[in-house]
């Protein structure tokens, strides 16, 4: 596909998401980490506005002067902007007003989208589309679950039934040495993906799939939210802050879907689940997460495209995959920290992603919400580890 | 007008305050103290649903079973209800859908509005949504007021212009002696406004009208907020907690309103004040707030359905009345606890009023935001000395 | 007794309280309500410092410069302080350096103490003094309290055994009609009893003694803390904020005391409650509160130096007295507001009484903690109602 | 020196830290990271009397049976616990009764300390008091700062004067390549510290000195704390949230010491600084944090005993050291995470180390209050990137 198809049809899919939504689903926020859904259709076309129109294209009037001030999300260099846990109480402009303003803005993007000089930023700009892509529904969930009534956002999606009876896990195996991990090479990365760089791992292997419910269930019957020896220490605080007893949606054989709630498939891979609970199930099973090395290194030969990962439209949920990707974005214990020798882009765009490399971990593979044709081996995600409200799974890892 | 005249034209004025909201507009809830429109919409409607429809009409079945778990304010007799904070996550029910609970409801009541046995239900139901009426505008203020754009409710009422220039204020003045209070007689009243018994005042006068936004700029300009001996401990805290320096609303020479954002009018009464700055101000001018008791026996003459409230849907704001009552409701320096012999009703009922007697202070009169007709001079609205989003304003006291 | 055998014997009583204390005990702070004992002995001596020695006597030198930041309470006209919540930092000033300042300011108090000029400040001083002697007592039963060793302050009182079998309740009844209250004639009271005032009361009845430990089981047994329907609605949520099932200090049969943890006496008067407690008791019982004003004309005739109160340094607790004084602090429902025609003292001692008119309840009486002939029926304590580490109790009252 | 020496040096130390101390002062907790100087005399002795005297020595009784619930700081294996926040309540036991408690178990363990079967437990007792000791002093210095007077802890040690004027700092280069780091071989080293491991590591320099006071200074003026692009995402809302603009304990040109309130020696290294500050320096600099493996790989050829550390008690402060020990803990940017291989030790010591694996980062070197003999180059101190109590510095790292 073109710059330009790619582009068109990931606008395309934004409106998309959004169509089962009214005006008022739209517009509610259920916590400061999350964003309502018409926030992330304005603010990933704030982005283009910004910078391609604004910066690159003679003559272009913003849409509306105080839209800059609304949906700009974090960039400093841009200036003051709303206060983050106060994005709920817009509910003007309205959905409508905001559908004309991607309308506006995907209209004078088109000159620009054959432009080579600014193709890097439309890419970064696509990217950038998809991941509030996955955002806008999580933090729908996050929302919807919070209604007594728990409606659903639409429908089950046709063949999204269970992957049937789970085999056992198996182990893939690496001998270790060095390896080469981070992104080089043509095609779009962000800049946290880089420099590509050696590293050295130990032999260790991965296990061919997530953890799944049935599993997390005996975790659970065993104890495992009650034994301080499992968890780390502010792992045990967390759990004992709010008497956690499972991961996030589940209430007795139920869990809270895209589709509302519905009866647990105990095959399906768990989630919605912190990098503590992650890191206690890891070391009840006698295992422990893989390093992000180690996971790159295992998925670097594997089509990123493959497995539960988003197509269009949908309530979508974790099924079961073959392979590394879909389903769910996969713990690892490696702290998100730069790759030796990394530099942020300069101006706002340097923004992206280096300044939040603190206290948060590494996430690899992609969700069944990520667009396909996102992510990659190098694909870096990152959490703060008490945060279970994205599409987060688990894999097990081991020495061998 | 009849019983059910008033019925349906209460009912009516309901749907027309809504009338220029969006389902997102209706949904947002900006603080805890505050509700969603949708949700003033429904709880007056599961009052007549719940006391006079499920209790009183033989076979009557519930609109929705999930409406009581919803929509009960704070009826520990009713069950179990949603957490307050988190009304503003109910993006469903539509406003629609709460239209049609509404249509249903008035339909089902129409048998009951002539039945001489729940008669005085129905007028405590009429009373209870006028209350929301009220509630319901002022919320909505606080809602729109948290929005960059500040976006108007509706646009600005003909002929609640200016009431120009206001002359100095005169006192009236009362002898002092034993008076009687509470409510007596035939009509509705609350049953925190009874029994009616006597009392004590020496002699006092009233200003003839309220305290305009003129001189409280004076109190400004004079340091008022900067001056600790003018304040209550408790008051001065509250002002340095947010550095607070005027009141709610008032951004330099303009104030936000259900209109949007205008220019103060100096000669209107200076509203949206707490307790604490009403006291500050008596002290600064070197008077005093009224007690309930001296307001109360000044105002039984007067006509309680005169002065500046509301009597249709629209963008209500003070601007100066003649008597002592409409514009703002008026801080006394009452606490408002029991009168003498004071019972609570039996049942959910009884949860009413008196449940409330304890930290917060008597207002009295009614407001630009007051559904003409539901005050009395017996009438006593309570708040916490901190809040200040309802029409508060100051009337001055002092001892003769 | 003199003035200033009084003054002497005041002072004398502070360091006898403090006797049993080591520099640690009387350095920790246990909650922003209460201050460590130092900070008592010193606040009391920077008092007659400030308001005698430094105001009215000639060349007198402060004895320390920072003595005034680190002592002033809140008197907002005396300049910057030591935030409240940090008293509990102070390990210096050593217990020693404070007796010494102690010993200094007394020393040169002498020559004032025959002067008329300043007598009436020197008693409101001794007043003060008294006042923070109480709660001396009780912030350091706090403290210890929060010690999982349960130490004691000094052994049991000789002679404060159980004051045996408590015979039922009876009624103490007045015929209502108009009474005068608030202080008047000779004698030192605070500014906030008066000015003395007529008031109308209906015939009322007081119980002969104050509800005890045993009547406080039932309620507990009754499923008291339990019932929304017997509190408060501040009062219900205070409950349940904290999962409360009892009195401060209960725990199982027992209760901790100046003297650490005992068994609790069933006979003894309740004590350690907060007014949601005492309201929620009354109306379990049938009964309610009594009004300050109705409280006053009953004890006007009484002798306020009788009863259960403090006579020397030591490990006090309620047992029982056969008067309206002592033992505890009476609840009443009267907000502590203004007398008519209330005026505050000018200057910094303005700030003693009347900047605490919102929000709080009288109390009325005195306690096993209060200095004998400290009290009067015209004074007025006051504290918030969900405040109960004060020696708190309950007189349950009715209309007759 | 043999084992039972070092045991009785280590414990003398610790009562001699607290020699200038009087009960109050060691009573006082500041904040909930920080402990009063008594519960780490009681501490780090009940360390002993549980792993050793308890575990291991037959027929030993304890000392007194409530001190384990008091003392065991967050061994969950080790039962119930005084609540954190709670030591400062702690008036009794007393700092004398704390030193017989020492005394008892330091008689007890003498026939242990030649028993081999033991040995590796009493290094761990004495290292984990050498924590405990530098804990001593910072947590004393955090509370005598709180402290409006400024009280010193003891007079400036002699010697401790500046190191003069101080040249500009030097790059000390490293070739890169396959470097192994982690403890192995003899001598006591912490769980967390192994297993040693290869690692690969580009080329680099370290400054040969910690950034000076001077160097901060020149930040502070060019703007560093305003300046949003120098920080961290989560290190600017840390600034703001405080409006912090400087180490935690300067005020003008003044800083807060063991010695009280001093003039900063503009030569002395900077210290007290966060991870945040840390890294935001390093981008203003133009340079960046090492990473733990750079830091460790530079200093496996030096004399971890060098530099300032702590030889006996006294007001110790960063003066400059020649090389990468002592002075200040030297932040890294590398997170601490388990090194491949990690196993935590079976049992309550295991939860010495690993648990807390999560959200912190890595400190090397030692500071100046940091028992000499204490540190080694595979030591890895581990604090959140907000703490800065600490004697906390930055060493600059370069790519090359």
């Amino acid at each position: 596909m073109t710059l330009s198809e790619r582009f068109r049809q990931t606008r395309a899919l934004s409106l998309a998401l959004a169509d089962p939504l009214s005006d008022a689903d739209a517009t509610i926020q259920s916590m400061p980490d999350a964003s309502p859904a018409k926030w992330h259709l304005a603010h990933t076309t704030w982005f283009f506005e910004t910078f391609l129109l604004r910066d690159r294209k003679q003559g272009y009037a913003l849409f509306n002067e105080d839209f800059p001030f609304l949906f700009n999300s974090y960039y400093e260099a841009e200036g003051a902007r709303h206060a983050r846990p106060e994005r709920g109480m817009l509910s003007r402009p309205s959905l409508d007003e905001l559908r004309a303003y991607r309308l506006h803005v995907d209209e004078a993007m088109e000159p620009l989208l054959d432009r080579p000089d600014v193709s890097g930023l439309i890419e970064l700009g696509i990217s950038h589309e998809q991941q509030h892509q996955e955002l806008l529904l999580t933090d729908l969930k996050h929302a919807l679950s919070r209604n007594p009534l728990g409606p659903a956002y639409s429908a089950y999606r046709n063949g999204i039934e269970s992957a049937g009876a789970v085999a056992n896990a198996r182990w893939r195996e690496h001998p270790g040495g060095i390896v080469r991990i981070g992104h080089e090479g043509e095609g779009f990365a962000f800049d946290n993906e880089g420099p590509s760089h050696r590293a050295l791992v130990e032999p260790f292997a991965l296990a061919n799939r997530l953890v799944s419910n049935r599993e997390w269930d005996e975790f659970v019957a065993d104890g495992g939210y009650r034994t301080a020896s499992l968890w780390l220490s502010d792992g045990w605080a967390w759990v004992n802050d709010e008497d956690r007893r499972g991961p996030l949606y589940w209430r007795e054989g139920e869990e809270f879907t895209l589709s509302g709630w519905r009866e647990r498939d105990a095959d399906a891979p768990v989630t919605h689940i912190s990098y503590y609970e992650a890191d206690a199930f890891a070391t009840w099973a006698g295992y422990r997460l893989p390093t992000e090395c180690e996971w790159e290194t295992m998925a670097q030969d594997e089509d990123a495209a493959s497995g539960n990962q988003l197509d269009e439209a949908g309530a979508v949920h974790p099924e079961g995959s073959a392979g590394l990707f879909g389903d769910c974005w996969q713990w690892t214990r490696s702290g998100y920290l730069p790759y030796p020798r990394f530099q942020p882009a300069d101006g706002a765009i340097g923004e992206y992603n280096g300044k939040f490399m603190s206290g948060q971990f590494v996430l690899k593979g992609a969700s069944c919400a990520t667009p396909r044709g996102h992510s990659r081996s190098s694909y870096r995600n990152f959490f703060y580890p008490h945060q279970r409200w994205q599409f987060t799974g688990l894999r097990l890892a081991k020495d061998i």
